[in-house]
């Protein structure tokens, strides 16, 4: 291990009191101490109800709530932090977007279009907005390496694309999309450009603004805070004109027997008590990010790309899905393996207290497409790694060791 | 300070933290050290996104949340932990139930029947289903003391109730509502019974069965957790034929490009990332509550509003808000002082380090009805005290003192 890594590994907790090799970042990631102790002094020095005390209390829990918030948008480039609504996660802010903005301005005869690499969290509230009002949703393919090419979306907008929703990375290619000439595309057409950042905010600099979406989805819990506090961002005058989605306390101006109005954003869209122990727990993720700094988080997760996969093609019967070069997987890469099914990778993996995921990576329609255009993908299901700037190559070598003697454990012998 | 309080208060880091006067306890409590810890050490031991992963890590997560749901069916008494529901707070386990049950099952010429007493989360999302679908809210009143006299409430239910939602305590008043007669009215019409439970849960054995309410929303971070988490109980039978609120990850079964089939209760419900460590936290709390015991938090929490009350009642000019008796409050003590505007108030005790609430506590339409029926409200605002079993009868007299000074400070004199 090299003096950066166990410098960076002493801030993990967890990488110390549990002897695995945890290769599911995508998943979720561990979380620095530093981040913990920040939101356990919250509770322990300035826990309140935010926004609504009058004492200093509850002014010093609004103060690092709305301090959070700031950090936030300063962290994606967002003009100002009301563009920020904090959530329960990525998923809370894309059903946000769908049932206000999609609920509120679609209509019979408009058009979603959307690329078949989504995660569900990307496709589900979309099918529930076009139930709702009769707009159409227009699949957005890929190729079998999960190009989603600017050109071909170009061909399905037109003047009745009300919505363009794509990752900006997705989560089983781990590939970085063309998001910001989809939003050229959906505004060309007048439509929005949703963007789900779920896969790309924790492993890059994204920067809202330049890329230009109108609306940005993710979760704290995948770039080292606590869980249960995710973001939408949202441009300004989007967020004016949308209606609240969920109601209650604290975001309101005014309530009659008959209705109400609504404060301003971003209080509108933040009903009831908020989760000022998560935001503030995001805030600390920040600054550890700022503290390790970008640079050194892409060239760790690129180099240890490139590792896991030249070691991978070395091994027979191995199949990378996505782009041929490592440097476009920001960590995730997503497998199959000859005839065993991705369940019993998983389980040999975890056998040797190597945590990897198994399954559809809640992209079913992708897996149901890849089975028909690519001959890797044989299974509804298939293995992914994902790594992160703590994982070493010590880790990948023991990925890498158990990968190679799979086929042998599931009795192929050694062709 | 008694040596009981002396124990538990060297519990709460924050009490010892600040040297304040915390009686806003309705609108969060204060977290004990216990339950810190067993947030921290999920963080640092078990960190893994649940529910998904077919590792030893990822399956520890889920012992430790689906073990929290246990246990939150088991504090209320429910029939099975799949009728638990993990929400962000109360907010949102009522707009699940206005969203999935009130605007499915609901339509023109339906009616709902709701107190004028409800907290804005109990309003709000009714006053969106009767605008989705034709529905009509008729209003439950209540005297001037808080009072929801059942008889009032069979008068209003009929043939067309749909949904009779009340909160089982009062933030307001503390005042207990008989919420097993409204169970019983409710369900003699054939209609289902929303208990918002926010402020009974924390103080006050419920056993949902025993209550027989359909639905039943509370919120950790006001009973010693993190905030963050919530709880939604329903009947196994509504829960089943509800559709999904949210989609995403999780909660699927079977996803293709035009639909989906859902998981099985509780999961449809859970979209997305669940948060985990709020949930560890929510059952960190509930062995506490189970360390403590409601017999000591009742005792404490009933001595400490008959002293109070009592002190307040020397004080003129002072107005209690609810019952006469203190054992129906709850550690509500709202109140009014004769031409001091309730910010000022407010202000006047943070000045001394007490930690008061003043403002409509979420409870617009009660305080315009009160300003009508009731010559102790000349505000759209009152103060609100709200006691834990932490706090002492010192706590009380630093109150006290304060209180009885408020009106010269505003220039009063001594009359």
């Amino acid at each position: 291990m090299t003096d950066e890594e166990k410098r960076i590994r002493a801030d993990f907790p967890l990488l110390a009191n549990r002897d695995i090799v945890y290769l599911d970042n995508s998943a979720t990631t561990q979380k620095p101490q530093s981040v913990l102790e920040v939101d356990l002094s919250f509770y322990q020095k300035r826990n309140a109800n935010p926004l609504r005390g009058l004492y200093q209390l509850s002014i010093d829990a609004t103060d690092a709530y709305e301090g959070a918030r700031a950090k936030v948008a300063d962290f994606i480039g967002a003009g100002r932090p009301e563009e920020i609504v904090f959530t329960r996660n990525a998923t809370e802010a894309l059903n946000l977007v769908a049932y206000s903005y999609g609920r509120s301005f679609l209509k019979e005869g408009d058009e979603i279009v959307l690329s078949v690499a989504e995660h569900h969290s990307n496709i589900l509230p979309w099918q529930g907005v076009a139930q709702a009002t009769g707009a159409r949703l227009v699949w957005f393919e890929c190729d079998d390496t999960g190009k989603l090419d600017p050109e071909r979306l170009r061909e399905l907008v037109n003047e009745h694309t009300k919505i363009v929703a794509i990752s900006q990375v997705s989560n089983v290619f781990g590939r970085s999309n063309d998001a910001g000439e989809y939003a050229r595309i959906a505004h060309e057409a007048g439509a929005v450009y949703v963007c789900d950042g779920a896969q790309s905010v924790p492993h890059m600099p994204v920067d809202v603004r330049e890329m230009d979406c109108d609306f940005l989805a993710f979760s704290g819990h995948k770039m080292l805070s606590a869980m249960g506090i995710g973001v939408l961002y949202a441009r300004y005058e989007l967020l004016e004109k949308m209606p609240p989605f969920m109601t209650g306390g604290e975001m309101i101006e005014y309530v009659t027997r008959e209705g109400a109005t609504y404060a301003e954003i971003p209080h509108k869209f933040e009903a009831g008590t908020v989760n000022a122990g998560g935001a503030v727990s995001l805030a600390a993720a920040i600054d550890y990010y700022h503290k390790i700094g970008f640079e050194t988080i892409q060239r760790r997760e690129e180099d240890l790309s490139v590792y896991m996969m030249e070691g991978m093609k070395k091994i027979p019967h191995i199949h990378i899905l996505g782009s041929e070069d490592p440097t476009d997987h920001h960590g995730i890469v997503t497998f199959t393996i000859d005839g065993v099914h991705p369940h019993d990778v998983a389980a040999i993996f975890d056998a040797s207290g190597i945590c990897v995921r198994a399954g559809h990576h809640c992209a079913q329609p992708l897996h149901r497409h890849l089975t028909k255009i690519s001959e890797k993908v044989a299974y509804m299901s298939t293995t992914r790694a994902s790594l992160a700037f703590y994982n070493t190559r010590e880790d990948v070598d023991r990925f890498l060791t158990c990968l190679a003697d799979i086929r042998r454990e599931m009795g192929y012998g050694n062709e």
